[in-house]
């Protein structure tokens, strides 16, 4: 009798650990239900808003989303300093065609990149030599004195992943100004980075090399590009006039914000899951990144609801400074190695909230055949690539550690539509969308916590 | 000499034949980089509109992609004609809570369903009893006697495909105003179907049992339908005034619109694909259908743009009348049948122009597994999904004649934000997932035309 006892009491979690697919399930629907994803991202996106790495809005989404956590009753949340870059765009960038003959002045939508260093109220204006690429440029040589270099490097459409396409064309936007200043350029107007047209201009990092003078680079919309670009063609003395505020101010304190849940089994063994809390300064950050916080967030949160206790340690991050620094993700790799932490995994949903249609991964060969052993569990919630190569930008610090590094990979097409924009809102979420790939992360997480990698 | 010299005029066309991967390649590359579907779709829905069968756009659509397939230069272009049911809505649906004692009288956002009969002008008045299924509305018995009957059934969250979720509630839709007629009820208000909770109403097909008499049926949106439902726990007497302008005219002649390349070595078996060129009577039709038809033209045009002349013949068909009659998919089933025609293979996109995943089939277990044997072509487009059954509304009718009947399945998540909604518009459409399913179903049909089934 007393051994039936002992049975039944052990029946609980032994049922739980060998029934994967039903609590994969219960995930999914306990999600698709009731979750929070949705009206948390809603809260963070229109009542915050944009949040740039230094600003008072990040700084309320440091406080807001440690108090959420805590409101879930996490078992840990606390908030890890990091000194962040702190730039600010100062005002309104302008670029304007001067001396069209067809059309007088012009004026084209315009953001300046960030880490920018603007052109004052004053502005400059110069003539313009349009390149397609950075070697297009540096044949230039001389010529590009005092001008004003338009790089027009378009995304290739035939790529069917959008972000091979931001990977070949990007390199533009982050190099751009200080290649153009290396030949005595006085100026950059760059094409936004995106395979759409519209007149939505796209901001961005971009790395200034200290041994040259640091010109201002403000993007134009790709139909802005498109017209100067057919402009040009006619007329080739068009002038442009930039105006631009940016500066970069001191370093400032600001926190990865962090919830935890330990494990009962094997709490020394941890998972971290979660997105970057800063967005550029326009739009909400509704796809990059607030989706991927609140998804992390939300991970932790179905454990509360469904009343499970994880064997190993789950830890939802926000990570701080991802889109002008890498701060906050360098800083939490730091702290890690320095406590001697063990990550056994650790995966960011980093690539907007859309449809999830798998995961990438950067680990050992056992590591990753383990994942793509777990494919079955995804079928049923048509998750089925979990074989590309790829981790994050915030988790990479990490990967010297051991541990497996995990992308969430959505449906990338309507990505680059969204990305550093003014249109980047919380209305370009789908509910549906955004918690499915809170489940995602959550079945993966429960496969991780459950079984090891 | 002359043996080498047959040899190599006959290359191009045994490389063409040897070399499938290559070739679906050149039809996603056209596609993305210079396809013509998503500038048809904005001339559709923007200068077309809306076009419900027997209205005067449906007639401007027929006579429109006629005129662009005779422009793109198809071997036979041609109208087949069908009579339609002719359904207005005659004026503005009106739902509203006249008597709640909380906040008076309450407007509550309508939209009549398809095919019904209106109130007329003076409207109607009655108490209200809430039902979740059909089966709780026959329970219910003569209660119903002089009440308006509120059919409130929610759509599962957790099924995946949010098309399965729709099958289950939109019983209600198609049977609600009958049943609760023959019950002896006065009116149906119904919930929208739908997924998503917002104040906007869903119209849709309903069918009239000619022994009882025809009631009006009217959609309300879920955001609706929740208050209503709150209102009534409340206040069980509350009335509803429902007044709509439905009305059934006579039959109209309209068309099945069909443009046709022939078969260079088998013109005899013909692969059809397409879209319904119909719509409801609001929003543009964009995801339902109009993305469909376009992207059955674009897979003859891509034809033509890359200089191929298929093996066997392929044929565009623009079905007329799918939203409330099918007459038009039947009629083409009756012709083909008549004519002796020969089809191999009838593909429909009419699930949304959202991210192509898969295709869903209906055929004998040779034709599926074909299908499936050709799944490496799709998986470098990250279509991934060929096993699924099911085939398409229009073309179902052809279902006796031999052939493989084949569904674009693309993402489902957002399907229900827009169907048979105002919604429905173009710029609820993304360009590139409109084009990958157009080059999607231009693989197809490559395959199809070259390999047969």
């Amino acid at each position: 009798m007393k051994k039936i006892l002992i049975l039944l009491l052990l029946l609980p979690a032994f049922s739980f650990a060998q029934n994967h697919e039903a609590n994969i399930k219960k995930i999914f629907d306990a999600e698709l239900s009731q979750g929070h994803t949705y009206e948390n991202l809603r809260y963070l996106t229109k009542n915050i808003g944009h949040r740039l790495a230094g600003s008072p809005s990040a700084a309320a989404a440091v406080e807001w989303t440690r108090q959420l956590m805590e409101s879930y009753g996490f078992d840990t949340v606390y908030l890890q300093p990091v000194m962040v870059p702190h730039w600010v765009r100062g005002g309104k960038d302008i670029v304007r065609i001067t001396n069209s003959e067809k059309h007088g002045s012009v004026e084209l939508t315009a953001l300046a990149l960030g880490n920018t260093q603007g052109t004052g109220p004053g502005g400059l204006i110069g003539e313009v030599i349009e390149v397609k690429s950075l070697e297009e440029l540096r044949n230039l040589g001389t010529k590009t004195q005092g001008k004003i270099i338009f790089l027009n490097g378009v995304m290739d459409p035939t790529k069917i992943d959008t972000f091979e396409a931001y990977s070949g064309a990007v390199g533009l936007r982050g190099a751009g100004a200080s290649e153009a200043s290396k030949l005595g350029a006085k100026g950059v107007v760059i094409r936004s980075v995106t395979n759409r047209i519209d007149d939505v201009p796209h901001t961005g990092n971009q790395r200034y090399n200290s041994d040259y003078p640091k010109i201002p680079a403000i993007a134009i919309s790709t139909q802005a590009a498109e017209l100067l670009s057919k402009l040009l063609s006619e007329q080739p003395n068009l002038k442009l006039y930039l105006e631009s505020h940016g500066q970069m101010l001191e370093d400032k304190l600001s926190f990865n914000v962090i919830g935890e849940i330990r494990g009962s089994e094997i709490p020394g063994e941890i998972i971290a899951v979660g997105g970057h809390l800063d967005s550029w300064d326009v739009g909400e950050g509704a796809h990059d990144d607030g989706g991927g916080c609140m998804q992390g967030i939300e991970v932790l949160r179905l454990y509360k609801e469904l009343g499970w206790k994880p064997k190993r340690t789950i830890r939802a991050v926000m990570w701080m400074n991802e889109e002008n620094g890498l701060r906050g993700g360098q800083e939490y790799a730091r702290v890690a190695k320095e406590k001697g932490e063990k990550h056994i995994a650790a995966i960011e949903s980093d690539s907007g909230a859309f449809l999830p249609l798998g995961f990438s991964s950067t680990g050992t060969e056992e590591q990753r055949a383990k994942l793509l052993s777990w494919k079955p569990y995804f079928l049923p919630y048509q998750i089925w690539n979990l074989d590309r190569p790829g981790g994050g930008a915030d988790i990479g610090p990490l990967r010297d550690q051991g541990l497996i590094l995990i992308g969430l990979k959505p449906d990338s097409q309507k990505y680059f539509n969204y990305h550093h924009t003014a249109a980047d809102v919380f209305e370009a979420v789908d509910q549906r969308e955004l918690e499915l790939g809170a489940a995602a992360m959550a079945a993966l997480v429960y496969l991780l916590e459950q079984e090891g990698i």
